[in-house]
């Protein structure tokens, strides 16, 4: 049991040494003494480090040893934030400390798997070895410790989970509990991407949470996707669309609701450009909800002001609260989309 | 009176003529024949182009006579479209004639005096002169025509307002009413860039929405402007604080509070880097709303999730119905808030 000070805060300010008490995103340099721990912390006993995928192709090309660039980033910063795509990771290990000042009623203990779910960017790390770099899924199994803050958001690893469809699914947690909010039974919901990794999630749990008098429509242009989704079962319609043609996508669209534009529109496609699209097919007062990290905010902003268009556009949130279990939750009740998950991601 | 053909649609995608059948802001080129309107068109007889400042700037840079290069774009694209800027303007005319079709419940009349809150890149637009050029207010009196289509809003211009104070408001009409709809009685806000344009106005209609039981906090950085928002006395708190920098900004807020976050935080900042600050002071489950054009889409998505917030992220909406008239009472209520209008942009 390490000894805990008194003078942590949720979001990690006390382990910034370079800024001193900046946040731990954009500072430059960590506190990994984990001799002590702060109020708050939790202590994991890092068994595996999830590179993104950015990062990790950069220090492949940059050339010599990934693990040898991973130990020389952490050791300089206190943490595995890449200089130059300025991205992290997520990591797999097991708590080992529990400090007091965590939030009420978490429910984890000592020796649970966990996968962070906050950007290794912000995460003290220390390591002490590497023991594999596995290229294929940019991991690398160390033996190390990390701290995650009481404002980190974590999830418990299922065991009834392949590591890979497990983590798949929670990379984009977010999504499925937003759409469990804002879909209303026999609401009318439109899915750009519909066949993408985050758009079945939606699709899914836009039809359990609208009941059968909803009408699901996905708007996929990849064939083999388009034919994924469908296959589930969930759609009432899947519309082969190329989402960044507003005027078309909008035709196709009202052509399945017969002329009535949606309550909801989320947007999951992975490219630029969409944003018109997805709110041309929503109705007056309705929501256009953007999990595309390829959203501009002010093509979205002008878009709707252009069109004369009043409705609620939202920022995609990759955060809820049970947002992961939720998510896996979702899997489990669904065979078809779980085989999928397996399929595609395990 | 022109002939009115049946084809038109509300976006006015039946006046692209290159590519065809495209919306009229990406088209190269607008059908600018205004010998026979389409249903849903309004005719406008166009008085002044108040065109963006940052084309206006770039054309005045380029060289020549700025006169010259903006009937050149008409005469090409059929709109003042900036092909460098890609920006447009807004336009000041009088309403010639209104074809079938426009939307139910319109309360204008032919010879109307009316401001056009849709960019001039989408708009249809002829000039058969230009009259004057006035470089310090970034406009030019012309003689011409234009056509706004059944989805463009606009406003009629106020006879109760100077042309420059009300297109200031105007051209940010979409603040107020959206903070009406969001702000509920005794509610907590926090302004941030709360001396700015539209930040003067979320302050005061989050006072009239919340009543006197509210706690509204502006940030403002710049002196001159905190003691304006201090001087209309709708604030319970004016901070002097960096926006971009997010643990003295939330610190400073949550000292007026008492340490409570807020219901509602509005981001109506000019500067790049304010999205934590708006998340870090907004509650569990409240609202950050991002009004200013210089937020990025991926900042906020990632900030939220990396504190795990469990927050609802918005994309200020410029449109909403009745903005126009909704903003100008809000000025017309308050006397002091339309002095500092008139001093400031009049």
């Amino acid at each position: 049991m390490r000894n805990v000070l008194k003078a942590g805060d949720a979001f990690g300010t006390h382990r910034a040494l370079q800024p001193q008490g900046a946040l731990p995103q954009p500072a430059d340099r960590l506190d990994n003494d984990f001799s002590r721990l702060f109020a708050g912390e939790m202590l994991v006993s890092v068994e595996t480090l999830n590179v993104d995928a950015a990062s990790f192709r950069q220090m492949e090309e940059a050339g010599g040893d990934v693990g040898e660039r991973v130990l020389s980033t952490v050791r300089e910063r206190g943490k595995q934030h890449n200089r130059v795509t300025g991205s992290g990771g997520m990591l797999l290990g097991r708590v080992a400390q529990l400090a007091e000042g965590r939030p009420a009623g978490e429910a984890i203990a000592v020796g649970d798997r966990i996968a962070s779910l906050v950007s290794l960017s912000l995460t003290p790390l220390r390591i002490d070895e590497v023991r594999a770099v596995r290229p294929a899924s940019a991991q690398l199994d160390v033996v190390g410790e990390a701290v995650l803050f009481a404002s980190s958001p974590y999830a418990k690893m299922p065991s009834d989970f392949a590591d890979r469809v497990a983590l798949a699914a929670l990379d984009v947690a977010g999504a499925a509990p937003q759409v469990a909010r804002l879909v209303k039974p026999n609401a009318t919901v439109v899915i750009l991407g519909g066949g993408g990794k985050s758009g079945v999630l939606c699709a899914c749990e836009a039809r359990r949470a609208g009941g059968p008098g909803a009408t699901v429509i996905a708007v996929e242009s990849y064939a083999p996707y388009a034919q994924e989704i469908e296959a589930l079962g969930v759609c009432s319609a899947v519309v082969r669309a190329d989402a960044r043609d507003p005027v078309a996508t909008r035709a196709a669209v009202l052509d399945e609701t017969g002329g009535r534009e949606a309550d909801l529109v989320l947007s999951c496609v992975n490219v630029d450009g969409a944003e018109l699209s997805a709110i041309m097919c929503t109705r007056d007062r309705g929501i256009t909800y953007f999990f595309a990290m390829s959203t501009s905010f002010t093509r979205a902003a002008l878009g709707a002001e252009g069109v004369g268009k009043d409705v609620d556009l939202f920022i995609g949130n990759g955060y809820a609260h049970g947002h992961a279990e939720h998510t896996l939750d979702l899997l489990r009740s669904n065979a078809s989309l779980r085989q999928l998950f397996e399929r595609r991601y395990g």
